[in-house]
């Protein structure tokens, strides 16, 4: 795809003009610190998820400045800082939340330490990045516990913008969804996809003299042809018993599946389990789809649906399309520092976490404290910050399966008021240590 | 940058299932057309700006399947579907409303039309586009149209998804927004950017042994020293009163600017005004930011604010972030089809549509109609379907300028309830009239 990028230029301009006059000066050699995190939850929320940690390791070593960027810089920047920009390449350090970990307000889920210089050029891309993946993720994660165990597929990438859509899918993936419907996500990351047919498909069947019960058998023949009979049927294009009928005449009572996307959905999938059991395909699945959210996730766990396809409410965050996060300056040259404009106070210093539990494994506390002077304590506790860059090289692993079990296990931990839909306060408090 | 995507993996794999049953038994042949179009506009909304055709009529020729997406694909389509698909050039005609044009529920702002093959292969590109883009346009327009006039600069990019960021700052673009701090969108879209500092800026300053306000004018002479006076120098970090005094000092009573970003900041544009103008610099203009939407753009339209900063708000579509575009085959081998599941009816019908006015301007009535047959009509109306793709080929101007032309015209013809903030009916009806 012709679709080629300068990945230096996904940024804002005033990072570029602050390192101009930075440079001019020398300031631009300080040794900074600057923390990701965030001031909130969304509204309500009571846990976080932090993903994009990947793909912020994958882009890194791409954030350069090319000739076709500097030809743009050359009309507002001076020479120096175009030298400096042209031969651009990050040779900090990144510690942070390792990608799936839980987050709470507060929470320092990435710090970022080199020169200013270094560090202000990819506050952008990296607030970018974080704050539209965990957001993702973070609305899904509350999908997946709201499933209990039932399988999710997210397919809504025609409801968001067609780039972010890959990122949505592989963040729905890391917070326990079971696949995509995008393909492009499973090119780039192996997630697997699922698919199964647009009610256009049987509408492309339709005859003007044949009564649509007719055209629909027809295409659902075509598709069990072309596909098998392990397919996935869509039913509701005209009538649902209709369509349960036509779909296990084409496919026989081996069929995969049928889907639902329109309707009262949990009266229809009860219907369509009887109907299904009746005419011998007790193992045919239902799966639902339509403007699914958690909260209609939910209201559906006592009806016989099998997996569900989530669309717009997933890559729209459910509400909280953006996760709040800010990326600020905490130290420069080993002294902590923070603005005092209203609202807004930032705590100062370089800064590590830790969370304490119960034994049993439930977590109670998350302690933010200087970097390097973990409190003592003799609760079970685990470290939360490990190293992602050194020296501008990535070392950490970047895999989404072990993303994907620590989703998982954060859930498992969580007090079991964190797991109620409803709004709420975060799940444990945040204690801050100062430095 | 080393992002490339084969762009047609930017697609639902069921698009590619559905084209494999249709080519094994000739239905992928059939001609159709399909109809983009919202049911509906997000809650409250009295109209929408349509955004989106311009990238759409970008990267259509990107839209192949390569050797890399033929390799993945090969793993569940047939060698017949893959042949198909290593050939593919989207070879049909497509029609809509103009960028930048109006809509209400039902406006027919597509129209595609092949082979069943060609067109079901753009569906989820053609949705992420459309309802990406028109999400962010639609809200742009009301903060344009709020700001009576004061330029309005997006600066949402470390919001969102670093890719739908160049889309959004486009997307603003067209709505009337001034310009955007996003450079990539710069360089591909020649949308003039700007930019002034971060907290972190003046905070890179601080030094352990001197008040902060003596560290903040260090900063805004570094600042100013590499741009000019002209520039924009942030005066929160600390206490405004203390920047803007310091902001004078620095740049001299030229001072292009100051920024607010926090606070109260009706009431902090009213005492920045009134200091600016004592200190002689009454030609200094004041911009605000933080957290803006469209109402508090409006609530500040008292106060002396010379710009407004926007962010979040827009890049999120201010509480509507996708647009409910829907893509629905509406016609096969020239017969209208339509499905008849629950709440979800599609018209059928290969449509077309144009909008009434008084003989001052303001529109009264979208009228959609059947494909070539306008009504009569003695009123003044205008036709808003027109060519965009013509067997493949892209005929229609790709040109920002005429769409922000238009967008402008369309708020003017608004009658003046439909520029009402406040959730309300869609401002003019449509009316469909059958096949």
């Amino acid at each position: 795809m012709n679709d080629w990028v300068p990945a230096g230029l996904l940024t804002d301009k005033y990072e570029l003009t602050m390192l101009a006059a930075a440079l001019r000066d020398g300031t631009a050699n300080r040794r900074t610190t600057w923390e990701v995190f965030a001031r909130r939850l969304p509204a309500g929320r009571r846990y976080g998820v932090v993903a994009g940690t990947g793909r912020l390791l994958e882009l890194l070593p791409q954030f350069r400045f090319d000739d076709d960027a500097c030809e743009l810089l050359a009309h507002f920047l001076d020479s120096e800082t175009l030298g400096y920009l042209r031969d651009f390449r990050f040779s900090g350090d990144i510690d942070g939340y390792p990608e799936g970990e839980l987050y709470f307000p507060g929470s320092p889920v990435l710090s970022v330490h080199g020169s200013f210089a270094e560090c202000v050029l990819l506050e952008t891309l990296v607030l970018s990045i974080f704050n539209h993946d965990t957001a993702i993720a973070s609305a899904a994660a509350r999908m997946v516990s709201a499933a209990e165990g039932r399988p999710l597929v997210e397919m809504g990438s025609r409801r968001t913008h067609e780039r972010a859509a890959v990122a949505a899918a592989r963040a729905a993936y890391v917070a326990g969804f079971a696949g995509s419907s995008n393909l492009e996500a499973q090119r780039r990351y192996g997630i697997p996809t699922q698919g199964t047919a647009a009610h256009a498909f049987t509408m492309l069947y339709a005859h003007r003299d044949s009564p649509s019960a007719v055209s629909e058998l027809a295409a659902f023949r075509a598709q069990v042809e072309a596909l098998g009979p392990d397919t996935t049927l869509l039913v509701d294009t005209y009538d649902v018993t209709t369509g349960i009928a036509n779909a296990v005449a084409a496919a026989g009572n081996g069929l995969g599946a049928v889907r639902i996307d329109s309707g009262e959905l949990g009266v229809l999938a009860r219907q369509a389990r009887e109907q299904l059991d009746q005419l011998g395909a007790n193992q045919t699945r239902i799966m639902v789809s339509g403007d699914l959210d958690e909260f209609a996730i939910a209201a559906l766990r006592a009806e016989p649906v099998d997996s569900y396809g989530v669309g717009t409410s997933l890559v729209t965050g459910s509400g909280a399309p953006t996760a709040n996060m800010v990326y600020k300056l905490v130290e420069v040259d080993g002294i902590p520092v923070q603005k005092r404009s209203s609202h807004k106070e930032s705590r100062g210093g370089h800064k590590e976490a830790l969370r304490l539990s119960k034994p049993t494994g439930t977590i109670t506390e998350e302690i933010v404290h200087p970097a390097g002077r973990p409190p003592t304590t003799t609760e079970p506790h685990r470290a939360l910050t490990t190293p992602l860059v050194r020296g501008g090289d990535v070392v950490a692993d970047n895999d989404l399966t072990a993303a994907r079990k620590l989703v998982a296990s954060g859930l498992l931990s969580l007090p079991w008021e964190g797991l109620k839909l409803s709004p709420g306060e975060p799940a444990i408090p945040t204690q801050t240590i100062a430095p």
